[in-house]
């Protein structure tokens, strides 16, 4: 492949092509492996991107978008040859209007940083997943990213003001707007929000931010049967209790951090509730104490109570780090954690993590299940060893039962990690049980209409 | 035009076509007058309006759907020649799930009656525009209304979980679902938001819900200076106070409330703040204090505080019914109150307020000026009289300055009225200013997309 003309826009060092360079860009988070890139290319502004688009739609060249590479479902690796578009240049924070309650951030700022640079102003960009130390602005808006805090806060499309884009021709839009509100057509930030690099590239972001909780305080309960854990978000939710966080984690989930971060649960407990309660100083204890008495007239094993920050910010890391512990058991080499993510509404939890929970022992398959309970989302880890064909072979079947069992009980096939490669059968399963099969007729016509030569992240989604 | 497969469909007491039936929905609140529709359409659900619309698209007869018929823009009246479609039957709420955060309606249930039904257990449905006692699901979610709450909660966007829309082609599908977050493609729910029945017929939403505010007070304070009760809201913002409403009038406004609801204001007052501010049983005295404190540091001719709940009832009413009252200011027969709706950034309202102000002076019009400046919406209630062509000039004139002033302060022209008949060339001021005129492209190829045939609510929005 010809590269000069990309050289010739974003310099020599913003081409990698040595095998050495290119190599880790086919891999994510999730256990696909992706086409070795022609070449990885890091733009530097938008007017590069338009340019590096235009030759690419010329040439029929697929483009592959790529932010923190955290994806979990294969959405940041290329699934057909092609190039590897870098976000990583685009690290700047352009804007931060506290009175207006905006941030205007480039695509490849991470979230982390962005949230490290809020707290000096006393506020956050609420979406919280739990990659946010390398997940991006655009890649999080990518994949309509939840996390913790999207238990009261609600995923990343309801924080993404504006965008600017690049389309595939090359040509560079702005979309929504530096205000809170507005009415003006069609959502096309909207749109670009869950479209995992299919539409167009986004090169800066305008989000809301909101003012830092006031104070909080944590309650972490536990439970023997999993049902009863369900039970216990329904009954709080029912109560007109929204926590800040409620996360739900089994024992091989426990056990996991134990092992690497020295954490100690109670050796009885089969599953553990993480609630976070935000409220005012003056009301935080009162809040605390109402939800507790709720947690305790369900069937608990033992209950902590904490404000202490440390304790709490500990426990917090080793939850958004629950993924790398998970890794670290692993049984053989070779072995992947593949992870399941749907969401039910909070009443169809006992129920549908009691499905789950049959459906594992049916499939026979070691799974770790955990999840940010309080949305009604969880998410299953599978120990899977991708060498061995029978057993992947089960592991495709479970996240098939996996993704009906959520629309059984009112849920959907993906909560948080988008379609990617992975769910593409699951997209369609969703659609073809709603009886809305046209949904994806008229998604594929968008499609179109964004990139008709289809060299935007190709073979996803779809 | 032959009406008898419509009366098969819907029955003969469903299709209206005496003019005396018909004429009424040649209006809506704006001050345009539509078209005298061949016949309104009262389909009782899904199946019949799935069987009017194939009809529609068939025989390629232009549909417009109304709802509360309280559109400020003339979306609700025909444009060209057809038939009205009013959803006045889906009147029922299917489904109250408290625990899992949502309501099932039909898309012509009344805001007023949904929040009605849903303060008996404790919740709300937050987007709260002022024809609430009109406006109906459907309608809102088409013009993505926000009202005096979005100051708190945002417009009708973020409250959107899922939809049943019928297509031009009669095909039925559902978007979205019972869950808080999903990410599975893109999301046709948001699409519909805001699209003025351009791209479907709403008959069914599920709409997030959230547990009422807890406790809440208010801070009515006055100004003589524009400027300085802008200034006031970004003081507040600035300190990371969100209030639950901030609405603001002017004098014109006051005085309308004063003739019509016989509630005094202190005579030196030129401009009222009415700020709410929520929290706990136990932190709101506090909250209050701290919000009163910010704004006793402005220039302020007087504040009271109150936390009694018919005062604020009857203020809240009040407000909320002030386009009526204003209606009553009219000084001849035949004038007409048009509506702006712009919004800014908050930082931006001393200056847009002044520049606004200024304009007014310049075109030499009686304009009333109020909003929601919580999230930075200012109305212009504007007195025309729609036969006398010069001020009709003027009056149009003012309209587009009023945007430019937005545009030009990183504004919208709409904030939560929509296009409808009235914005089309703001619609188009707003890209072009944005050298975004792309967007509008992509619109129009979404809107082919859906409707083929450009049956639905033709002449509007583009």
């Amino acid at each position: 492949m010809d590269l000069r003309e990309f050289i010739d826009i974003v310099g020599k060092d913003n081409v990698l092509t040595d095998k050495v360079d290119v190599i880790p860009y086919t891999k994510d988070a999730s256990f696909f492996t992706g086409k070795i890139p022609y070449a990885v290319l890091l733009p530097q502004n938008v007017n590069q991107v338009s340019s590096i688009m235009r030759i690419c739609q010329r040439d029929d060249i697929q483009v592959t978008v790529r932010g923190g590479g955290s994806s979990l479902t294969g959405s940041s690796i290329l699934a057909e040859e092609g190039v590897i578009l870098s976000m990583a240049r685009f690290d700047r924070i352009l804007e931060t209007a506290i009175e207006d309650r905006y941030v205007v951030a480039e695509a490849g700022v991470k979230l982390d940083y962005l949230n490290s640079h809020l707290s000096k102003y006393g506020h956050f960009y609420p979406p919280d997943p739990a990659s946010s130390i390398a997940a991006t602005v655009g890649g999080s808006i990518s994949t309509n990213a939840g996390g913790l805090r999207a238990a009261m806060y609600g995923a990343t499309k309801e924080w993404v003001l504006g965008l600017e884009v690049v389309l595939p021709d090359g040509t560079i839009i702005q979309t929504g707007g530096k205000v809170l509100k507005r009415s003006i057509g069609y959502d096309l930030t909207a749109l670009m929000v869950g479209s995992e690099g299919t539409l167009g590239v986004i090169t800066k972001a305008i989000l809301k931010i909101a003012p830092l909780p006031e104070s909080y305080g944590r309650i972490m309960v536990y439970y023997k049967s999993i049902e009863e854990a369900g039970r216990a978000i329904s009954s709080l939710k029912k109560r007109g209790i929204t926590p800040l966080i409620a996360e739900f984690m089994d024992r091989i989930s426990m056990d996991s951090i134990t092992h690497t971060k020295g954490i100690k649960f109670p050796e009885d407990a089969q599953y553990l509730l993480l609630i976070d309660i935000s409220s005012t100083h003056e009301s935080l204890d009162k809040k605390l104490n109402e939800a507790a008495e709720i947690l305790k007239s369900t069937d608990i094993l033992g209950m902590r109570i904490t404000k202490d920050p440390e304790e709490m910010a500990v426990m917090y890391q080793a939850r958004k780090g629950l993924y790398s512990s998970q890794l670290s058991e692993r049984e053989k080499p070779g072995e992947y954690v593949i992870i399941g993510d749907i969401v039910v509404p909070a009443s169809r939890l006992p129920k549908t993590l009691s499905e789950i929970k049959g459906s594992i022992e049916n499939y026979g398959l070691k799974v770790a299940l955990f999840g940010h309970i309080g949305d009604g989302n969880i998410h299953a880890n599978i120990f899977a060893d991708v060498n061995n064909s029978e057993q992947m072979k089960r592991v495709n079947d479970f996240m098939m039962e996996l993704g009906r069992i959520a629309l059984r009980n009112e849920g959907s096939v993906s909560s948080e990690h988008g379609i990617g490669i992975e769910k593409i059968e699951l997209l369609k399963e969703e659609y073809r049980y709603k009886n809305s099969l046209k949904n994806l007729d008229i998604m594929r016509e968008i499609k179109k209409i964004f990139d008709p030569k289809n060299i935007l992240n190709r073979g996803k989604m779809f």
